[in-house]
């Protein structure tokens, strides 16, 4: 097998976890889960999966100084600045031509940095399992996740036949957008249907095949981005990435390349879209009450259920009578809404900045 | 007229105002109108009425500090110290002997020093009719505002026959305790009664003799403490306080007293019992949303209303899309609760020590 290296995808904004998350912290530099910050989870989630050499991580410039902090072992030349976010197909044409530079046969797992994910040692499994199936040099790799509700937030991955040789692992018939609620149920019943995980394996070649194949303009933009990395030319490779179009992986290569798998991921798999998510990751109260406290942070209810806490740095928040509520206290602001409008925040974020006060944001 | 001595009663602890007022940061030290701490207000609404070395300041030894901090011009002879809290008679038979040792037929207000009133013209005006009063060196001033709503969280006054030669003063026929709601309907019904306001004015020779007339124990204890007083004998000083029985004024002199008047206030006032009370003092944005903000703090709601929030020290509140609740975010906590449960907040701070966080309180 060629050597394994890992991309970890950090570019995310979030507004869903405002005030917790900002401009300069956003999503995956918080410690939803695991005590941590999810970026860091992500990273040491990895460790004998790839050397610790094989790691890259990707974010916008933007980032790049609280990354240095938060990962101060990063070397710099593994930590990959897009000069704007575009989302994930450029991201990773990026990080495909600085891996294919240096090792043109490599294996490459693709993560998001602001899931969560246990237990490892399944997750690690998966992955080898990808990437065994990635070494014919052709086919890209995905991850599926058995839906347990049928979830409107994610895209489905439709499972064809078994792929030979390789146990859990199918050929993907076909990817399906977020689906309606009717159409989401209907997957369920019938079964074949798999949570799209976004977290992906394939050969470096491999990739850069399928990207010419299925969006020239994403081929040729791959391809000038590997010959400035190649020739160490930095202004052509921002010149590059900002030529690639601006799509998903999914759109401009999953969904019609022309060999894709899905391995089955025996993991909990929680991609803590909102506030409300963490009330499937933490453990509630007898209340129903879940509290996400980071540096000392704590929350102290009294008749009050259902709620949502996320407090951080040796603040406390109490509830008294109240349900159902979101209740974020960080150091400068906070948030009170119902967490069944938690799922709108971006038009509080947008109502701040219109009060100028982008200064919070 | 005699020279006009003003005492505020510093000593109230207020839960009700938690997390906002703590131990040594009780409720007469917030802004919660007027922009600045309650004490300094009461204080400076007092200017031009009374010297500024006719002044006093009565509050529990634990409140020193805190005191001289807000207070740095205060004089340590005319802070009052008072070695436990024992209700308001010992608190004024200690301001009493102090003011009597050095002027024996001094008159003399007593103001508590977590109230809000204006105008201050109307005020002074009131307080001197009042003083006026008392020059008979008999006379209990008390000053009652009128009732705008059946409150059953304040004492009355019910009013007798009028004062010759003092308008708008008659002589009270009867202290009634907090009604009912019923009690309270009919009170507004009949007209003759006013809130009692818990201001009051009088001469220290009528306030002792008054002491020794109704409550013997209390009267014995102010003679001591005067005693003392002008022994400079402070242990002695002290021992008297604390033999002094723990009632309040209004119960150990007011209601037996032989000769009480009660002045008409045409003051708006209000005693700012708890966070709701904030909705009736300070200005509601259009959806009927009351912040008050110190030191840098601000509110930015939307798509809510009714709400009362309070925050300080460059701390923003963001609302989204809830009703009538309390939001109170100080340094190092959050408080959450609807507005009808805020005067049960004594409950929640019960809570919070049950909890082992005595350190918030």
């Amino acid at each position: 097998m060629s050597t394994l290296h890992a991309v970890v995808m950090a570019g995310g904004t979030g507004t869903r976890f405002w005030p917790a998350s900002r401009t300069a912290r956003p999503k995956q530099f918080l410690p939803l889960a695991d005590g941590k910050p999810m970026l860091q989870a992500t990273i040491e989630r990895l460790a004998g999966l790839c050397g610790e050499d094989q790691i890259w991580v990707v974010a916008g410039k933007k980032l790049a100084k609280p990354l240095t902090k938060l990962l101060p072992s990063l070397p710099k030349e593994r930590l990959l600045l897009e000069p704007e976010a575009r989302d994930t197909a450029p991201c990773i044409a990026l990080a495909t031509a600085a891996i294919a530079a240096a090792d043109p046969q490599a294996t490459m797992v693709v993560l998001p940095a602001d899931h969560v994910i246990a237990p490892v040692d399944a997750f690690q499994a998966m992955l080898r399992a990808g990437a065994a199936i990635a070494q014919d040099g052709e086919t890209l790799v995905t991850f599926g996740v058995a839906p347990t509700f049928p979830a409107t937030g994610f895209g489905y991955v439709e499972c064809g036949e078994p792929l030979a040789g390789h146990g859990g692992a199918h050929a993907v018939r076909r990817f399906r957008e977020k689906p309606d609620r009717a159409t989401a149920e209907s997957f369920l019943q019938h079964g074949g249907f798999l949570w799209n995980s976004g977290i992906f394996v394939w050969r470096v070649d491999a990739i850069l095949r399928a990207m010419r194949a299925t969006d020239p303009e994403l081929g040729a933009a791959a391809d000038a981005m590997l010959a400035a990395t190649q020739k160490g030319e930095k202004s052509t490779l921002q010149r590059a990435f900002l030529k690639a179009p601006k799509r998903s992986i999914d759109y401009a290569v999953m969904e019609k390349a022309a060999k894709v798998a899905v391995v089955r991921a025996p993991i909990r798999w929680n991609d803590v879209g909102n506030f409300p998510a963490l009330g499937s990751i933490a453990p509630p109260d007898a209340n129903g009450n879940v509290a996400v406290a980071a540096d000392g942070g704590s929350c102290i209810p009294l008749q009050s259920g259902g709620n949502i806490v996320y407090a951080d740095g040796a603040r406390t928040v109490a509830l008294f009578g109240v349900r159902d509520l979101v209740v974020v206290a960080v150091d400068d602001a906070v948030l009170v809404c119902p967490k069944d409008r938690a799922q709108d925040l971006k038009a509080l974020v947008e109502h701040v900045r219109a009060s100028g006060r982008a200064d919070l944001l």
